[in-house]
């Protein structure tokens, strides 16, 4: 039976990469599937995402074998086995709309993960979690004393063995460690077009200022508040008839798609970080 | 022949406005050929826009009898002559995108106004100007000292019995005394999406965040820089592979929708006021 | 208490309608709170949808006392009660897609509908409908003989007491007598750009195509398959890298947005139907 | 001077193509600016395009070495130079959206190509035309006997040496020879989201049956009227506020933009035909 893999490779740019690479692959008998390739000519930076399939190639004799060439072309690199899922806690307050769409398209094999649990401040979400049959933790955030229960989150995420942490509106500022210690690994919706209306209340401001378009944002989370690399945004036509509650209303569902397609090309490694911007080979 | 007129009000809402106006328009023999209305709930205010054709009505006739309605419900009113074209200015700078568009868009007749003269700062489009028999203004501004520049402007505007002022990437910052003769008049196009990245190099500080999507922005030119009241908006999908240069390229499209759907709709008094948003009936 | 009315109107066009129509809603204390307006002039026909607040005016009275201009005007015209919520009976199959958005709007308030019964004739989202304690009545169709479930999918609608039915991919076809019965109250959604790719496996058809966009339309149902007035159509980008599985997948967001969309007009009375097109006062 | 080159393959997928290719080209010394691949795993075929930078590389020795590559994968595959500009013959009726558009587009360096003249049945676009310094021919086509027009265009077309035509809106059917023989050379603007509406008066059609969007396609030409592969389509919404005279409007907003997109692509060697659909490296 045949492996796939993804190998995620982003290097400075010169002549022969893909030619050693390509051709390390043939040697073992490996078929690239997809090819995705981006040079960078401003910072002469390379990056690559091959989608490999073999039947008789191994994870760990290829991570061995091609550490010479990873040296020889200083390369961040890493080979992921595609058939491994990923295990991704979901983190929410009390909106549904994005945890809705996420078990939807989870349940409908539209999100290729196990989801070992859902935490959230509030109880709202429980009954829709456990209808899933996923393990719903409550840990309440105590406004004047938030270490508690962040060391509580970092303890649930640790013990869930967590490759990824989603913020599906979850409302609350982590902490920088947490940020930190998960960096390129948490992803968060954040309910406007950034740089835009950054900060709390968008659609309330996106109504004062009266644009013509809402939007939202999907960015992995970094100690400095909604400022992190961006994966994905979309936007919504508005006008004004709408009062601030169409706004949150329409905005969901730009949210919903927008976390949905930027969780989607992260957990297939479609999504490569550099500096505070992406690669995104969707 | 029947005449049209545009009918725009704006006064605080109560019980029988359309009532009185649509009476009133009746009683005269004229007949509503489009009528678009907003209520603004949260601020109680009205605001209304009637196509109207009559055999009979006679502009001047209206006017005096529509007071007595107007000063009974507090209205912000006027009456335009739908067959009376707006004489508007353009002012640009070297970049031809938005200029193409425009006299494309007047010569085909999608735009129902008169173009009276165009006004630089430079000579580069001098040509194009006059192949289409309009007059053009070649206005120098000296860094050092602008006043002279814009004095030599505003007489061109006034000479030209302007109603209304299109900077179709013109480059430089009014000044305030002309801003405010000529509020709610003068339309600028930004090519951002407002409010993020206003100010200058837009294209290269939207490539610098990473943003996933580029605007441009219609809007009424106010003392505030990129600050006055949207009229229109729209956006471009960017990725990585895009260079700054890219999105300068990809934007000139956007530049041009919005600013001519922006200026039709101006032009047919579609856009009303209030503080600093507009009511927009497309 | 403050009651709520909308007014749908549709008539010949002629001078001192809204007048009229206006006039004697002022005359009963009420307020437009929103007005739509459309003037065909290809046919001559006028159509308007006025929303209104009174604290006074009865529907029983407005009606009686409105039938004689109704008459005078040969309207086509009904008064609906805004805080009577239609009751809309869902008819669906294996795919849950639009099932699941429609429940979580319905849920969030997005909706203002009660759903009596899911009808279906498979017993798949049985669970789904239940959980959110909604009757769910499975009626299996024998190929061989389609008469008896459909008279008892007719017998469910009826009992259930029905304003207006949606196939939220029903996949089957409904008799002619079902579709002349509720005319203009089942809505469809055809996961295609109507009307390319009328019929069976539109996604199918659109990749051996090799359209570069795919589309859903929200139309509703007559005896014609696919071919009813269309109330909301959308798209979304394709590529040579989809796949008709892809293809599928990529359609199921819009199928849902174009139906939730579509049916959020329909029970506010957002939608007028003439000949074969709509009016939507979106 | 480093010479740039654009490899574009298209054969049976094997283990081993991208190795043998990237090897060759980097033994060359070439880099690669720029690498698109796509597996079709339906049919088990096999695209690339491949922008190659190189300093020595002579395009002469490159074909002449690459051909046993070539043969050994049974590739078809052409190699272009980049630095060589097309020669693009444009041809037009009386519309001069699109033209004003390209000749726009092309004066501002977007379109890489020269236009050694425009074609047109008509003689409203002349000025326009020879204000851009470029030669018109009118051909008039008489409606009896089209045999001799297009005898006349066709030996326009190869005095101008032409690599491609692009028909702007010439609302003319070319006869099948002409057709054959530039297949996969001459582009077509299609006013209208094919294959709904194909033939004569698509907004008229699209008007009719009452759809929320129209579109416009831009097509390689065959002998099949509106049926050849599709480069690419886009939409613009509309609304029962829109009589065929604004569809007309603003669908010349989206032919312009569709068409301006499929050239360019196209000019990039970027659009690769298999059998009647295409695959786009945009």
């Amino acid at each position: 039976m045949p492996h796939n893999y993804r190998l995620i490779v982003s290097c400075p740019d010169r002549v022969g990469i893909v030619s050693r690479v390509s051709g390390f692959i043939a040697a073992q008998g490996g078929s690239i599937i997809e090819a995705n390739q981006h040079s960078d000519l401003d910072n002469g930076r390379f990056f690559m995402r091959y989608d490999i399939q073999s039947e008789a190639l191994g994870a760990a004799a290829f991570r061995a074998e091609f550490e010479s060439i990873a040296r020889e072309f200083a390369m961040d690199w890493r080979l992921s086995d595609a058939s491994r899922r990923q295990r991704v806690v979901l983190m929410v307050s009390r909106e549904s709309h994005c945890l809705v769409d996420l078990l939807y398209r989870w349940s409908a094999g539209e999100l290729d993960c196990d989801i070992p649990c859902v935490i959230s401040n509030h109880d709202d979400l429980r009954a829709l979690v456990e209808w899933h049959g996923i393990t719903f933790h409550r840990v309440s955030v105590d406004p004047a004393d938030k270490a508690p229960a962040f060391a509580e989150v970092e303890r649930l995420i640790a013990a869930a063995d967590a490759d990824s942490v989603v913020l599906a509106r979850y409302m609350q500022i982590l902490p920088p460690a947490l940020c930190e210690r998960y960096a390129g690994r948490i992803i968060n919706i954040h309910h406007s077009f950034l740089p835009s209306f950054a900060g709390a209340k968008p659609y309330h401001q996106a109504f004062e200022r009266g644009v013509k378009l809402i939007g939202a944002t999907c960015h992995y989370v970094t100690q400095e508040l909604d400022a992190g690399p961006i994966i994905e945004q979309d936007i919504q036509r508005v006008s004004h008839c709408h009062t601030p509650q169409d706004l949150v209303r329409l905005g969901r569902d730009v949210e919903k798609a927008v976390l949905a397609r930027g969780l989607r090309w992260h957990l297939q490694d479609r999504v490569l970080i550099h500096g505070n911007k992406t690669v995104v080979f969707s």
